[in-house]
């Protein structure tokens, strides 16, 4: 017996034409470089994309054809997030903050043919171009200075689809986009997300128990649209006919507030470094932004810490933490409370709200540890692994990876526990874990908790080699302004929370911290900056 | 270039798999035929319904093998409709109220090999083992009554199984379930459903702004199981992680109505007929039902009276109207306002509401008369056309059929309007459309406003042949208990909504009026009945 369904593939070419019929007077505010908003509207998205996707055809664009983009949260970028894939072609967001050659090094190896640039940006396509070469170079140019040499303008290639599109036959299982993982180790590798994956993304986002996209939503992505795409909000927004907003380049807190402030932001996404920016603006100038009541914000890219949701929820702002990475979509889980948590005690509704949360629908997911698949007890540490329809099966163009087990599920390299009621809790990167006498040491436990003192800014917990131990946690620190703390207060405090053998051997106060292009503490510099550390006798 | 992503499938068996996971001891309520409630949990779905699984690979059952089942909306009806896909299986509910021949004429097309029937339903099964043979039976007897002659206990079954289900192979394309339409004319005709249209019908129902389920919903699904799969909610609700409430044999308003009392039930779906039901016993019995403030009920199946809609939220009940058919999984459109619309007067958003709303996200739909396609303009009409990854490209066993248009479109025989916002609004079907002097006349616009009127209980509007207008409008009522209106008034009544030559030139007052299986007006029926009628001259 055969089903008797349509096979009607899954499109993201669906999304605008769906919002462009349904919405199409809903508005897209896209700040530009110099802090105005443009305003258009989800009908001129559709009609823009198309153009777009036109004047690719028109230049010889190929299914499967890759066309990078080096721009901010804007009007365009949302643009290219629909144009590239209608037209066949894959989209490949460039992370700008990536050092010359590893943007060099993804754009050969993705076979970038076509270009689209912010001018704003362009000095970095200067750098760019001393190592690599695109067909075309189209520039958005706002400013109307003159263009580099055999560069173009967006908008006249725009402007030169001569509205003859022909839609190429798509398979859901076509690639949609690449993104390039930012890890922290060795070279960026590329994940090539189909329009099946990332709809089902969409899908999945987009129910009312994980981040509920509907079109009473205004939608504001503030994570870059050049990391793992905005954890897909330009996809779930438009599809579910929200209102979006794109913050463009100013991310400074006060510049963010003001845009949420007045565009009444009801869902946002970002960083956890991004989010305590403006949670210390709002919290030393209260009363001066009027946000929506009813605004939501995700949180991701890296742990969350507790204190982090307790203060956001004074100030009536709904913190979710969700977790996810390049390989996942990026959204794999999201922490939100079951029914019956809502009656218990504040203190373990915080701590629960601080996991990671549960798996999407059509996610598995499993901690395996060398006595294999761990329990669900909220205790046994094990190695997140993941398998589902928008999980990566492989890296382009490498041919095994050791990323993947025999039986096909992805190895995240999260050290997790997994609770009897399904929340996951990362404890740690596997190779950030600190092994001090046969015992582990959690650094991300630590760091979470001295983010919760009131003098510390931020911190990073690393291992250093150590005579007796073997490793020992030491603590790098920045204070808040103006704070002052010393180590014995630090350790008191910890030693509230922790064992004494736990608790790091030294503290050092810094002024900055090093992090990868994506915001996330680039650990492997500090354990290279304190690898000659000299402990004092015990 | 490849995509790089897992080629995971989408299935039934993740979700109870999940449910089983995160939310194992959520609760399960099924009415018995003596009206007390079995209690179980999703946990417990999940664990009986891989035992059925394991009992019918036992059996012998081969992938795409059809098993019946003759059940109630109750526990071991859930057990099916995910025991039976997770064997491989196809899922064949039957609707026993069903002609005896009809119902012989399904099994024996469908091929059903097993049945599994409940023991208050075995008289059904005696009518129809005259013409059909099962491979087995078995009886959910919780009578303790002797069996049948060669049929065997469901729960013996069950516990045969001995734990070593090996679960097959899927494809996401492969069927899960059949569907009969119970079309007012010709035989009934099967829909096979994949594991893949059943899964996405249940994520793309599940959005916020379509059913929104989640796991702080209770749901209870009046519709029957045994159509169309109850609209879907068994696997939206069960993969929502929902409390479900399954209200067995007793349809009666007060029965039903005490139930979603003491369950507090919060999402439910019913035909406009049962709905009307409970509303007047709601408003005859105020204050003796002490609903969920957060009740939604879904109301499809027939097209939903704006006073309806009226009426219930005069008792703090949201009505969502929905649309759809076997053909469409069946859930093709839902009708919730937009933001904008918030604002509308009230007699505007009434009138939205009672439309039958927006596609589905995937979903695409267009009305097309012989002038071609119609626009969007809330006043041309057309059949209803759709496609979709959970629409049927054709029926079981027919090589074609004439319901499909030569571009893959499915013809609904629904006669619509879309307005400019995107919402169709049925006017007739196609084959209830009443031609007077060269104009079309729709018999549900007037019937729908009849049942505005408050003496109506119902009403029917049918086109009767005449000799000088070829066909002229005759309306069939039923008045409520109690009260009294003529004709004349009726006629006044209508004429403040309808030209004068769009009103019945009779009205006909009846005790009963011919309806389907499925609670359909019978029109066919009416028309032979009135075929006859003699106009008074003019």
């Amino acid at each position: 017996m055969q089903s008797t369904m349509m096979a009607s593939p899954l499109l993201v070419p669906h999304m605008t034409e769906r919002a462009a019929k349904l919405f199409p007077s809903v508005e897209v505010v896209s700040v530009l470089p110099n802090g105005t908003r443009h305003r258009s509207t989800l009908g001129d998205l559709h009609r823009r994309s198309r153009q777009l996707a036109g004047a690719l055809q028109a230049a010889g664009i190929i299914k499967g054809d890759r066309v990078a983009t080096l721009l901010w949260n804007e009007r365009e970028h949302l643009e290219a997030y629909f144009g590239i894939p209608v037209s066949g072609g894959v989209l490949h967001a460039l992370n700008m903050r990536l050092h010359t050659q590893d943007l060099a090094h993804v754009v050969a190896h993705a076979k970038d043919r076509f270009l689209i640039v912010a001018d704003v940006l362009l000095p970095i396509y200067e750098q760019l171009r001393e190592f690599v070469q695109f067909e075309r170079v189209f520039v958005v140019d706002r400013a109307g200075e003159k263009l580099p040499e055999g560069a173009e303008s967006y908008e006249a290639f725009l402007a030169s689809a001569d509205n003859t599109f022909t839609p190429p036959e798509l398979s859901e299982y076509d690639p949609a986009a690449i993104c390039y993982t930012s890890g922290t180790t060795g070279k960026p590798k590329g994940v090539v997300y189909s329009h099946r994956s990332i709809c089902l993304h969409a899908l999945c986002t987009s129910l009312p128990d994980q981040l509920s996209f509907s079109r009473f939503e205004t939608v504001c992505p503030i994570s870059s649209m050049f990391h793992v795409n905005a954890w897909g909000f330009p996809f779930a927004g438009v599809m579910a006919g929200s209102k979006i907003v794109l913050p463009g380049r100013n991310l400074q807190p006060e510049a963010l507030l003001d845009l949420m402030d007045q565009e009444q932001v009801t869902l946002s996404a970002a960083v956890p470094t991004v989010w305590m920016g403006m949670l210390n603006a709002l919290e030393t100038q209260p009363g001066r932004w009027k946000l929506s009541p009813r605004l939501r914000i995700a949180m991701g890219g890296a742990a969350c810490a507790e204190s982090l949701v307790r203060r956001f929820d004074a100030l009536g702002i709904h913190v979710i933490h969700a977790w996810g990475m390049t390989e996942t979509g990026p959204v794999a889980t999201v922490s939100s409370l079951k029914p019956e948590m809502t009656t218990w005690s504040n203190d373990d509704r915080y701590a629960q709200r601080a996991r990671q949360g549960m798996a999407l629908p059509f996610i598995d997911l499993r901690a395996v540890n060398d006595e294999g698949e761990c329990p669900w007890d909220g205790e046994t540490t094990g190695e997140l692994e993941i398998r589902g329809p928008w999980v990566a099966a492989g890296y382009h163009g490498i041919e095994d990876s050791p990323q993947w087990t025999a039986d096909g599920w992805l190895r995240t390299g999260d050290v997790v526990t997994i609770d009897p009621e399904g929340y996951i809790k990362i404890t740690d990167r596997v190779k950030d874990l600190i092994k001090s006498g046969g015992e582990w040491i959690s650094s991300v436990d630590l760091e979470n908790t001295l983010i919760g003192h009131h003098a510390v800014r931020e911190a990073a917990v690393i291992a250093v080699p150590h005579p007796k131990w073997q490793e020992r946690p030491l603590a790098v620190i920045i204070l808040r302004d103006g704070a002052c703390v010393d180590a014995g207060e630090l350790r008191s405090f910890l030693e509230l929370n922790f064992a004494r053998w736990q608790v790091p051997d030294a503290f050092v106060f810094v002024e900055e911290l090093p992090h990868t292009s994506t915001g996330k503490l680039l650990k492997t510099k500090l354990r290279h900056d304190f690898r000659d550390w000299q402990w004092e006798p015990a």
